[in-house]
């Protein structure tokens, strides 16, 4: 009996990982010897990097880096179990997660640390990167990360211009010399569902800005600064950033990998599911669980448990959700080969109570719909106490 | 595909029949097809007529009887498919459910009705009953009973005893002769869980008295008068009621039926499960589901769900329980054939809301299972959409 746990983290609650780690330890509570791998799932924002090193058994490597507000932080990159493809997380560098909400403020927060990052893996060999890029709290460009890999921005008086999304005005001239030529040898898969472009209403300053810490004023100068930052770039590259879908990703650094660098952009998902090994793992396995806090008919339009359970489909391995909350409609994912949804709450309780109690609630649903499931499968080594 | 649907009701909320309409309706959705059978369970008080009628697809009699207050009442006795046994459920005519709380006074409570619903039968030619004496109103030795069944039970003055346990002190002297004779060729099979005696404190007045209204004064009167009574009784048939088990159930009728008619005490459940077909009907059943409202390791000790699983178990049969409420250590049922335990509960809500919406609650849950459970299932009639 071989069973894939393949859940998102539950937000608020528990990780992807911890959440995988609970439904094990239901399901050998009703079959102690089964076969489970965890592959815990990401659609490439928080958590990416984690979940893609614990799911192919790979490894992290910490580096010392400039923190979004200067300060140095400690940051890591992953490596897959490939040992060729290098994980970065935006976040684990320049993220939101890593300053206090007081401190939010995208005119200074900086992408250095993400450029040291990417520098870092070049020097120990990696030319193969997959970049998660949400949730940053930066809103800069990505000037700080080119010139952490040797670009120079230069302001009008020669001198290198300033962090964060406040300084962009101040660009004035480009110097490619410096910048790191193992970029060209090298690819970037960078995985973002954003598909704003840099500049306007719908850029990455008005749209992005605000939870970043930005009020009225801060967002319009902000689109101002990346829209001068914009006619730099194409003023260098020939490439027009301003209204490019995507560029507008990570505050504007999807601009930057677009312009600079030998980069392809896919759906977060898409890549989790191309890096995970989800489809190796389910060649021969009887079940996937997979799971997130809230699953509704809207999950069909969703990320990772419809990713999972297209991908376990073409493979005929039926696929079971364990969810927090179980709304309306959810018949409709019955075509994607889900067999049945279930709630972890096995009791009147709060909210509160529940995402405090998420791990024992989990691992109580995943013993009860494993044994459930496998009753009337044939040779299984079922325990009856 | 059988599934034999067999819960108790979730009290205060949906009755036994209506779980089990709800769970069928859940099955339909995942399997237009199947073969259900519907044994809504009771454990021999209240709903116990209405459950073994629905079950073995009888019938009801309606019958205008004294109620426990002296006023007419529409009661019903119910004929099982057999067409020979008639059961009489003694709330229906002397039931707390029948009156308002304030009513509740079992000085002047009277089981009078359920003599003439039982007369009612042997008139209409029943010799077989089974009686389900949950949820009386009354604390009067069964004297209205035997009133209405022709037993002459007079005052010092020869005048017969007013209604209630407040009158018993009255009785003087029993007259046998207009007595209903066709008792004698009957047979009384009395479900019933209470071994209480019917004097003293662990007697009919002390213990099962304040929830039928009575006072602590009250509660010595009628204890004395149950006395009273029991030496009477004992004059006239030699049978000792003050401290025989079972003599204080329902307010003392239990006594009377031990005393004066040909009749068998049971437990309340093991006459369900002997009348309700459940057995039968199991025989080629690849699922039970019963359920309740409250489903925890005491469960084990408890009535239907474990009553339903042991019968199961005993066929092959796996059962799964669907309760509002799962609570701690449920694998202690895995080895009396419980295969999954699951909480209708779908997202966090308050018990109020889950009672309100139990109906919808059920039939979601129950569709997950059916449909998780015969996933594996060979030759199943899957309906994907």
């Amino acid at each position: 009996m071989k069973i894939v746990i393949a859940p998102d983290s539950f937000k608020g609650s528990v990780t992807a990982l911890e959440a995988a780690l609970s439904i094990e330890k239901g399901i050998k509570n009703a079959f102690p010897f089964a076969d489970t791998t965890l592959i815990p799932m990401a659609d490439g924002g928080e958590g990416t990097m984690d979940n893609l090193v614990a799911s192919t058994k790979g490894h992290k490597v910490p580096v010392t880096v400039t923190g979004p507000l200067g300060k140095q932080v400690e940051a890591f990159y992953g490596v897959l179990s490939d040992k060729e493809t290098c994980i970065i997380e935006m976040a684990s560098a320049s993220g939101l997660n890593i300053i206090s909400h007081s401190e939010r403020n995208p005119l200074v927060t900086t992408t250095f640390g993400t450029g040291e990052l990417i520098k870092r893996a070049l020097d120990e060999g990696y030319r193969k990167f997959v970049l998660a890029i949400g949730g940053s709290a930066t809103n800069d460009g990505g000037a700080g990360m080119l010139q952490a890999l040797g670009m120079q921005i230069l302001d009008g008086s020669g001198s290198p211009i300033r962090f964060g999304g406040g300084a962009l005005h101040q660009a004035h001239e480009v110097r490619m010399d410096l910048f790191d030529q193992r970029i060209y040898e090298s690819h970037f898969l960078i995985a973002s569902d954003v598909e704003n472009p840099l500049v306007g209403k719908n850029g990455a300053s008005y749209v992005f800005g605000p939870q970043k810490g930005a009020d009225e004023q801060m967002v319009e100068l902000l689109d101002r600064n990346l829209s001068h930052w914009a006619d730099i770039v194409e003023a260098v590259t020939g490439i027009r950033l301003h209204e490019r879908p995507g560029a507008g990703a990570a505050g504007g650094i999807g601009g930057a990998f677009q312009a600079f660098f030998p980069a392809t952009m896919e759906r977060g998902i898409d890549v989790v599911l191309d890096y995970c090994n989800l489809k190796e793992n389910l060649k021969d396995a009887n079940l996937v669980i997979t799971g997130e806090g809230q699953v509704d008919f809207q999950t069909v339009f969703g990320k990772t448990p419809m990713g999972v359970a297209q991908t376990a489909k073409d493979q005929n391995v039926p696929t079971i959700i364990i969810a927090g909350s179980v709304g309306e409609r959810i018949q409709t994912l019955y075509q994607y080969g889900v067999i049945g949804v279930f709630s972890i709450m096995n009791r009147p309780m709060t909210l509160k109570y529940a995402m405090e109690n998420a791990e024992e609630l989990l691992e109580h649903t995943a013993e009860q719909v494993c044994r459930t499931y496998f009753y009337n499968q044939e040779g299984v080594n079922r325990d009856e106490n």
